[in-house]
Formats: C-alpha cells, structure tokens, sequence
C-alpha cells in the first residue's frame, strides 16, 4: 500500500492480517495481544501514520485533585501522595487549580463533570453544598484532604492531629526550660491554626507557665506574617526567648526578625516550626518542626475515594492522622 | 414517580418535559441551556439520582505534563506555567510522575495513549526514541521543557540562557571586587550546568582574573552537595571570598556551610545561586540569584503544544527565554 493518507484501524488490521479489534487493542494500549503481533502493529502505524477515529475509546479512570492554588512545597507533598495510589491502582491524576480563587465558579464544576472523573479528592474545603450536590448526583465519589481539622463535614475527610502538634512542640520548648514562649498562629478562621494554639495553651497551663496576652500573637501562614510578628516581639521590654510559629513559612520570617536583631537561633532564641516541609531541613540551623505527614493524609484519601468509587463502603469517614515533633537544631535551653 | 432506581436520561427527560439531548446537555455540563431548565433537571436528578450511561460522551481536552519526578518548588513552577495556559484554553492537566525513573517503562506510554491527551509537555527528555515514535504516530503532538538545553532535539523544546546566567552572576562577583570565586556545578551529564560553568570561565577570562582548578568543584544539584563542596572550599589556604552555586539547592549547602565555618554572609563570604526559587526570597540573608522562567517556559512549551494540536506551525521550534539576574543580600564586596 502506498497511500500517503494514514491509515484507517481497518486498513491496518488488512495490512497486518489480523483482527480490527486486534488492532484496537493495540492502539488503545491493551495487555492481551501478544508481542509479535504488537510488534506488527507498531511498524505498520509508523510507517504509514494512523487516522484516529472519532469516536474516543473509554479513557484510564481518573481521579480529579482539586485544589486552590499550586504554591509551595506543601501542595508537592500533597500531590506525590495521591499520584503514589493513583499509579498502584494504574490511575491518572488531573490537577484542578483554582488559581487562588476561594471557590470554583459555575463552569467549572461542569468542567469536572465532563473530564468524568473515577473519584475527586479537594484539599480544603473549596466547593459550595450546591457544587458537591451536583457531584454526588452524579454518582463521583469526593474525599476532602482537610488539613484545616473540620471534624463536621458532610462528606469523608483526612486531616491530622494538630492539637497534638501544638502541644508536642509547646511541651518540648518547655521541657528545654523556656517559660517565655510566644505563639505566632494562623489565621482565626483556621481551625487548624486555634487547635495548635489550644496545644500550646494547654502545655502552658499542664506546666504551670501562666500565658502571656503580649505572647500570643495572630497572624497568617506567611513568612512575612511572621517576620512582623516576631519584630513586634523581640523588641517587647521582656522579650520571648522562643517562639513556636504554627507554620514553617511563619518560622522563617522569625529566623529573619532574630537575624536582623543580631540575635542567634538556637543560643538567643529557639524557634519550633508546624508542618516539616521539605526546606526545613535546609535552614541555618536546620528547623525543629511538627511534622504533618501531608502525603500520607493525601494518600488517605485517595485510597478512600478510589474504594467508594468501587462501590464499597468505608471503614471511617473521618480519618486524623498523627503528626509528630521533629527535633533538629533551632531549639536549645535558654540562656537566663 | 416514586422508584427507588436512580434515572435513566430518558425518564428524566419525560419528568421533566424536555428532550433527552436537553437533558444529556446538563449532565454533561454544556452552556447552552436556559438556567431555568438546568435548574429543573438538577433539580430532578438530586430527589431521585441519576443513572449514569455506560458510554461516556467525548471528554474534556486534557494536557498530558510528564515529569521524572514532582519534587520541590522547581516542579510548582512548571506546573503552574502549564496550567495557567491550559485554563486559558479550558483544557485540564494530567500529571504523570515517573517516581524517579528515568524512562518510563511500556506500560506507562500505553497508558499515555489510553488518556488520548491533546498534547504532550515532557519535562527533561525521558521518552526513548521508540516511545517518542508511538506518540508520534498517533498523532499527538509533544514539546519539551528542557532546562538542560539541549540544543539538538528532534521536536519542540524551550529552554532558558543558561551560559548568559552563567556569565551575569560571575560578573556581578567581580564587579563587586571578588577575584577567588569558586563554582559548584552540577552533574557533568547536565548540559545547563556546563553552559553556567562557561559562563563563568568567560566571565573570569575577560576579566582578565584566571581560573584556579582548586575553586572548580563538580556536585551534583543537591544541598547535600554545596555542603560537602562549600567545606572544602572554605578549607583552602587561600580559601574563595564568592561562590557560584549552578542551583538554589547547592546554594543552601554553602549557607550551611559559611555557617559551620564561622563565617557570615555576605561578609566573610559571598554566594550567588541560581534558579531563583520561591524559598530563595527567605535565606538568611535572601539569596542572589540567577532567575530562570520556570513557568514561562512551561506556559511557553503548553502554547506551543496546543498549537500544534489545532494543526498549525509552530514559529519556532526552539525557544530560550532570558535567565536574569537578581541581587539580594548574600554579595558584597570582599573584605581583602
């Protein structure tokens, strides 16, 4: 045949003697056709190229991750930990970003709704109860990645333990010997945020060591949240000699403040960050942090929608997973 | 109608009074449908469920972002890049990490094939020439984000001016004053780190300031590596007054290591990274650096797919956008 035109699935399956549904399969990458035949395939559609069909074939099960924004290496946490169940169970992941939008608008529902995922996972709480109505009459299985702590939503969810966080990182400044420790939150809205606060408080007040109202100060999950806070800070009368800041990024806008004070982390000031992303481990000194295990909750997840998406139900509907105090060296006894 | 059964989209067409393509319109989230009637049908199909058809109709365009590996904030870029341009064109993002393998097995370009993606954006070269051929064949089109720039690939590719990133950030060394500058590169497979390294021996050369093998150190992109090369550096009887990490990574290690040695940056020591990564902004002190467009590279190789998948040529089929250069605070001029 010396058509320049590529060929049709019929002509292959001519030129190669073989069945149009044997061809199919290969084209589509199905497993049961044998090499050889494979092979034979493959060197006929290279050499003469391969009209696609209108009419696609049933595509891979997906699984939509939708999330507000792509940022920071938070969200690479979030993301391996769903692609490692989705590979196992020979799944795609389609990112849906939002593009710091706080909800998806009208089309964009619609949009998932035509990619016809297996299963959805969001991370936070971003759809209105009409979008997840909508998803649900669909029969698309959701799970919420919720690092925020909502314990009431209607639908299942993974978070973690960030009270326990709070108090892990809050008893360890204390058993070092700290009493003036200051507190650099999230924002109020965060849930996550006050459970770690209610950690540190509940450290404080388990030990003894009364609050201090000038300690505690509420700011947002940004370094420079907390370079303003901990400037406002160091320069107190009788200033903190740590400070446990309720996430990594607020922690390095403290380890400027101290910088910029002449002060020096661990001997001047101990700093215990939340979270132990992967730059934690790179901060002169190296970050005593909470460590979330962000890809183990995304992976929680993931493997629940995929075993709704199978029809079977779950064992819980709410899932917290533990998070633990890593101890490196922003952390040391205080000097008075 | 009081079944139990969800509903096929005929018998919600009949409840409803409205034709089946009506119907078949709002579940598969078209535009063109008054919101009276989408409200009605949502309405039906939220009391009563909706059976969902076993044929899928043709499911949204979807851009297929292949990466060996989705690490750090390196990989936040490019998939931001992709997005930003795929939402322009309503089409969602499929990620396909490869978990660290360099190529990815046959299995994995079947299951490319199965996802019947509208184009293909690789990030460094993993596909053989076999697998490259497959897609080819079938008519879906791929271009490469290469930040290793090589120059010779047999389809699309965007790179960045590694050699002129190489030159500015050595300049600016010695414009400051610096004449022993040392360089850490990357692995020596890595094109981009050798174009950064000649950079740097022009920069020297025409300054007239020669080049002590002493001060070249072969690494690898990792932390780990500046560490380990920076420490030996700063060991030298005539140890160097600047170093030029080729990544923010290898940067981080020197930071470890001047403070290991007693040394403050930029005081005692000068330190010039490159890729300009977000983290880069919050170094103790903030990181200079040679900006790469991560995410206009990746916006760029997304364009230019899409266009070859609405059959159009391409202008170019090699694109280098400018790297620049960023001074923040880790150089000053010598001390000696």
């Amino acid at each position: 045949m010396s058509s320049a035109e590529p060929l049709t699935t019929a002509q292959i399956a001519e030129l190669a003697g073989i069945s149009v549904a044997t061809v199919s399969k290969v084209i589509n990458g199905r497993a049961d056709v044998s090499p050889e035949t494979r092979a034979r395939v493959e060197d006929i559609i290279r050499r003469h190229g391969y009209r696609r069909q209108k009419r696609p074939a049933r595509p891979a099960p997906l699984l939509e991750l939708v999330f507000r924004q792509v940022r920071d290496a938070y969200h690479i946490e979030i993301i391996n930990g769903v692609q490692s169940v989705a590979s196992e169970h020979r799944m795609a992941v389609i990112l849906s970003g939002l593009r710091g939008r706080p909800t998806p608008g009208h089309g964009w529902v619609q949009e998932i709704l035509s990619h016809r995922p297996a299963g959805i996972i969001e991370v936070y709480s971003v759809l209105t109860d009409t979008q997840s109505g909508q998803l649900r009459s669909r029969g698309i299985p959701f799970v919420l990645v919720d690092p925020n702590g909502e314990p009431a939503h209607a639908f299942p969810s993974v978070g973690a333990t960030n009270w326990n966080g709070g108090l892990s990182a809050t008893r360890h400044l204390l058993q070092l010997g700290h009493r003036r420790i200051a507190v650099i939150t999230g924002p109020e809205r965060a849930l996550a945020s006050r459970a770690r606060l209610d950690g540190y408080r509940t450290a404080m007040d388990t030990a003894g060591v009364p609050v201090d109202p000038a300690l505690v100060r509420v700011g947002d999950y940004r370094a420079e949240e907390g370079l303003r806070h901990a400037r406002k800070l160091l320069r107190l009368t009788d200033p903190p000699t740590a400070v446990f800041a309720c996430n990594d990024a607020l922690a390095l806008g403290v380890y400027r403040a101290a910088a910029e004070a002449g002060l020096r982390i661990p001997d001047d000031l101990s700093v215990v960050g939340f979270d132990d992303l992967r730059p934690a481990q790179w901060t002169v000194p190296p970050l005593t942090t909470v460590h979330q295990p962000l890809a183990e909750m995304a992976a929680t997840a993931a493997t629940m929608v995929i075993t709704l998406a199978q029809g079977m139900p779950l064992a819980q509907t709410r899932v917290e997973l533990a998070t633990e105090l890593v101890v490196r060296d922003s952390t040391a006894p205080p000097r008075r």
